[in-house]
């Protein structure tokens, strides 16, 4: 059987180049690498801190899944679907419930942290609470065999597998005990220097107009030492230089540093070539983007949805057997 | 518009005349008066405190809607369903979540209290804690214009009004704000005095076989202090008497008290005459019974948890368009 795998992202709108660094492109090499991928868009998780902010939350899951497609997701290859069009996230994210002792999520390490990080109003929900429950269900119910997740996440996989074990130790051995896929992602910081976050305004999108994205690349943050072109610069410590280790090759990289270095490049002629670098990286993605329309993106939700419904049921149809909840049981 | 009504019932298994008195009844009633009635299994409310014990599940809820029946509830008036056969209970509950402070629910008078009753193990899970946001869902999720309460669960019917505005605030008028329907209903003590409760092993079923009523009957507790048949009785403390007043008419009650206060009928003939009573009542409800078998109740359940379903859904389309969780919004 294919080795499976399952990732979602909150509906946050178009992406940034940290969301693709970070994830992203991940999620596509994952695909590429042959794994069944199922992708999904996280909408009740978005209101677990967000119950008030919910207009945009559908326009914004087109806008994020066609950056999805733009970067190289498949629908042919990957399941791409939204969390709550597939009723059986609440369905087992019920039945978890049931078994999950509230210790084990008021213990988990980010609970607190986010509430202090969000304040009352964002966490006090007992949607938010369960928000490793929900996670449990959104993984077991695919038996994923792996989550890609960073170092920081652990803790919420771990009570997945908890959870998992629990189930399977009380109605039998069902659900799937998932492997976390630590993946190094480098880190690609906002155009401030700090990590690049909408609230932030300093995002360049996956989808940057070239106008904008010459805006946005000569207003990076450079070594703040460096004031005139004949002061020697510090590409350790420049923004500028990090993206260059993502846009730019090996020998480019080189020849950028060793003229900072000896001061014999100007910022402005090494933003000048990152910025043509970025527009060769990003103009065909934004192509791609530019021919799907949100028609489009939503047939492919749509039909995402009704298979991963599909999957998730049969999952469904072993839990309630195992629980003797099915009506078979009976006769 | 028709009125309608929501009550649920943990599946317990066969019913006895305490549940019939203090619930059933009031049940059959309410569809007599054309009240539109839903009456579900609550099997998922079974689980918050008895996850550890669900193989009788379904076996319970057979035998517990073959009593439904057997009282007259006629599921061409009233949709008899399964909650945990319609996903739709456990998506508006994992909605209502995201709205609910964990405060009310830990505010909530019952929940202390059925912590200290039945103990860490039975009570320590999420889905404990959230009960009062799954009662809600099984509420409003049918737009219940009246739920029959006794004054001990005002508290939850409380919450429930409390979510529902929330929810209305936040999103639009959708939900209907149920109305207690407080029903005086009399207490039928178990035969050795105290609550009737299988755990007491003191109950009389709605279907007791003649044989077993007279056992039970024989043995009930009297006036303690009427050792002979010569001795004068007290009827006011006597549970026989008691009974009397459910199952035997006025002039009977008075004829019996008189003779018992008079020493002039003994406890034995008193109990056969309730024998008697009690048996032309529960003889035609026994037959009834006789005459429905699993397949049958199931199929009922089966075709009043399609039909809940529909009905559910309607709800639930007006919820996420309220919500703006459809995908119609982004057309």
């Amino acid at each position: 059987m294919t080795t499976s795998i399952l990732s979602g992202m909150r509906p946050t709108g178009k992406l940034h180049l940290g969301n693709y660094f970070g994830a992203l492109k991940n999620w596509v090499d994952l695909q590429e690498q042959g794994f069944q991928c199922h992708y999904f868009v996280a909408d009740w998780h978005a209101i677990t801190t967000k119950h008030d902010e919910t207009e945009n939350i559908r326009q914004n899951s087109i806008d994020m899944v066609k950056d999805w497609l733009a970067a190289g997701l498949d629908p042919e290859r990957s399941t791409m679907f939204v969390q709550s069009l597939v009723k059986q996230h609440a369905e087992l994210f019920t039945v978890l419930a049931m078994i999950t002792p509230v210790g084990w999520l008021e213990r988990c390490p980010t609970y607190k942290e986010q509430k202090e990080q969000l304040g009352e109003t964002r966490t006090a929900n007992y949607g938010f609470l369960g928000y490793p429950v929900l996670q449990s269900a959104d993984i077991l119910l695919y038996s994923a065999d792996f989550v890609p997740v960073g170092e920081d996440q652990l803790p919420h996989l771990e009570i997945t597998r908890e959870i998992a074990r629990r189930f399977n130790y009380l109605y039998g051995n069902v659900l799937k005990e998932p492997q976390a896929k630590l993946t190094a992602v480098p880190k690609l910081a906002g155009t401030d220097g700090r990590k690049m976050s909408k609230s932030y305004g300093n995002v360049i999108d996956m989808s940057e107009e070239a106008d904008d994205l010459w805006q946005k690349v000569r207003q990076m943050v450079t070594d703040p030492a460096r004031v005139r072109k004949t002061d020697p610069g510090d590409p350790s410590i420049c923004s500028v230089f990090d993206y260059h280790k993502l846009f730019s090759d090996a020998t480019q990289c080189s020849e950028l540093s060793d003229g900072c270095v000896n001061a014999s490049i100007g910022c402005m002629d090494c933003k000048k070539q990152l910025c043509a670098h970025m527009e060769s990286f990003i103009e065909p993605m934004r192509q791609r983007r530019a021919g799907i329309s949100d028609k489009d993106a939503m047939e492919i939700l749509h039909r995402g949805s009704h298979n991963a419904a599909l999957r998730a049921e049969e999952l469904m149809v072993e839990v309630r057997k195992s629980m003797r909840l099915d009506m078979e049981c009976i006769r």
